[in-house]
């Protein structure tokens, strides 16, 4: 057999599924997608910056070994630097991180392996999975923030220098980098993938999810890491449009586009239902918030204590805020949320999703800002699966449109966005 | 000012209010109960062994710097294993753990320090805190098991070693060993103390948990952790005299004294009505079983996938059982569950707190089994808070009563076990 090299490509490393079928099939090994994908980090990511480190050596190695039938046989994957892969640093996007060697892959990165899939290093993140901008470059409109916090794998699936990236999403920091740089999120209900080997940012929250893209590709990731039939394309869905008490904080261009895009999907057989938030939801972006500051400043604890003096300010100010607040604030704010997850699986019941806007409009100029999370966040808080996949009028940047699906109805939530992906092509 | 010794006893270490109100009141210093400690375990943990490694030197040097006017001034405590202590290694029990030192405290690790606590050193840990056996003595009934899988903290604390001790509950691993070793067990509902540093065991039930030798000792521990008021003892309760499934397994002798403790607390003033178990309620053991094993074989991923060999025979029969669970399965064991958290909370509402054995029995003879965890698991699962005190009829071998309270009402649990406990003595 000669050895076939069909990913030889200029413009971006091939997809999760191209990958993954033709090493089964036997057209391609391991070590070819590796090297397409290294490839273009070399020529690119100079100015993407999308990578803290790249183990070019050990991926090679990884490839002549990874199991060629998995589900992910071949897929090289980057990992954001709050995930461990075991022999690189996980260093948190903080000079407060430890510089050593991980010993161990974090759950998901090991569960990836043994699907055949190859990490080839460790992307940008904001510190501890935070709101502080990076410097990573929006390889989709370069002027503006690729988003956070998982911006380096947002960028780097972006560019093509991987078909897939892990990131975590604590409020937004999967689906609104994925919306601002044109490529697809998912994020999972909460709990379905390992959470060992991940830096917790605000457990209540903290879900690692998926970007790749193309929907086909998250949902082949998304099969793997929790052993599932991958989904197929779901007939015309009913979609719920739910204005929230955030409506009002989309931009009108974004609004526009949100609409003709339901238009679209409306034409190719979707029933549009309205959908209203149960009373009181206005309340919960308050309540997000404490218990966000609480969790965080204590699971940072142990840095705050002994390496206060590496801390970012922004870190700090909310460490102050997050121990000032009391014990019966922060339960009052659980309690509530609790209660509203409750009250919004009853919002999901006669509908496949809702839809909204992921962000409020597209990625803000520059990067001193990486945007809004509050119209992510409220799904993370509910445990909900939530994607974000590429809206077509994207013009001047990227927009993306979310959908949320009924807990542990993730392989259903991914069905329909195969259906709407295709139907907005 | 002369240095006082008050804390100079043969017998075993002070406790924690009595360190605490001594060293803010000027009446000792730190290095005073931490030389008490480490004098203690270096006469007694020869035959205990529950301690992997004792930090002695950095504890005196800690004790030097710590705060002496936070809630736990003073404090000497050991961690489980499965923890982290910044410069002690987290060896999980495994001979896969990282031999390195931990480069950062773990949350609830730095939340204790940051009260005034003392981190003495790690517990022995059952591997990865599951089921396996340990070789820590149980210190009140020498021939039998001290439980697990937090073994080596229930010990240290049972045998005044330390006032108190962190551990894990994934199933029932703090308060088992609590009630097989006589002492104070508290496991806070899901999610009140940070996860940050602590190896995941199954992350959906995965808490943090308190050991001491009295029920005021946890709830000076509990307000430190979650910057609440402490407890103080309510007025007679209302308890809920709760039969589930498991009721049969109790054994005769431990219902005897069950059943004379609660006349103890109803003739001090307690109101005792049963409650019923929600229909359905006996299949709940087996969804737990379902969600424990597909979790852990999954944050066990990284170590499956790279140091096979040097995982036991135990843990890779509980990863394969995992790994070959399909996702529809766990799926649906998880929904489960949720429902039976949203219906077990009407089944609190009309009491102060649940009242069952905390054990069907003692703890068995011998170290090859560490004890059945089904009557303490129901409630990890649930994300109630749960607490096991000493019963008074404790002979041969110490009986545990577990209360169990409301979600978030953990200082009022602690509370009606404060009255529990005077009512008891």
């Amino acid at each position: 057999m000669t050895r076939p090299a069909p990913f030889d490509r200029a413009d971006a490393a091939p997809g999760v599924v191209e990958i993954r079928d033709a090493v089964r099939a036997g057209r391609a090994r391991p070590q070819a997608a590796v090297e397409a994908c290294l490839a273009r980090i070399a020529a690119r990511d100079v100015a993407v910056r999308a990578f803290v480190e790249v183990g070019a050596e050990a991926a090679l190695a990884a490839a002549g070994t990874a199991p060629t039938d998995g589900p992910l046989a071949g897929v090289p994957f980057a990992v954001k630097d709050v995930l461990d892969v075991a022999g690189l640093p996980t260093r948190m996007g903080s000079r407060a991180g430890d510089p050593r060697p991980a010993a161990r892959d974090a759950g998901c990165v090991g569960l990836a392996r043994l699907a055949g899939a190859i990490p080839l290093g460790k992307t940008v993140t904001a510190e501890f999975a935070g709101t502080q901008p990076t410097p990573v470059l929006n390889p989709r409109a370069t002027s503006r923030t690729p988003g956070g916090s998982s911006s380096g794998s947002a960028a780097a699936v972006a560019d093509g220098m991987v078909p897939l990236a892990l990131g975590t999403q604590t409020g937004g920091s999967v689906l609104r980098p994925a919306a601002f740089c044109g490529i697809v999120g998912f994020k999972p209900s909460f709990g379905l993938y390992p959470v060992a080997g991940m830096k917790p940012a605000a457990h209540s929250f903290d879900t690692v999810g998926i970007l790749t893209r193309s929907v086909a590709d998250a949902a082949a990731a998304h099969a793997a890491l929790v052993s599932d039939a991958e989904a197929e394309a779901a007939g015309a869905p009913t979609l719920g449009l739910f204005a929230s008490h955030l409506q009002e904080t989309v931009e009108p261009e974004t609004q526009a586009a949100f609409d003709a895009a339901l238009s679209r999907l409306s034409a190719a057989g979707a029933r549009i239902v309205p959908v209203a938030p149960p009373p009181g939801f206005d309340r919960i972006t308050e309540h997000r918030a404490t218990i966000n500051a609480y969790e965080r400043a204590r699971d940072l604890a142990g840095e705050w204590r002994a390496a206060r003096d590496r801390l970012s300010d922004e870190t700090l100010a909310v460490c102050e805020r997050g121990f000032a607040i009391p014990a019966a604030d922060y339960l009052a704010a659980r309690e509530a949320v609790d209660a509203f997850r409750e009250r919004c699986a009853g919002l999901l019941s006669g509908v496949d999703a809702l839809a909204t806007p992921t962000a409020p409009g597209p990625a803000p100029e520059g990067h001193a800002w990486a945007g809004d999370p509050r119209l992510q966040e409220l799904w993370t808080l509910l445990h909900l699966p939530s994607l974000s996949l590429p809206m077509p009028a994207g013009a001047p940047a990227p927009l993306g449109l979310q959908l949320i699906g009924p807990r542990y109805r993730d392989r259903a939530l991914l069905s329909t966005a195969l259906w709407a992906e295709a139907a907005l092509a």
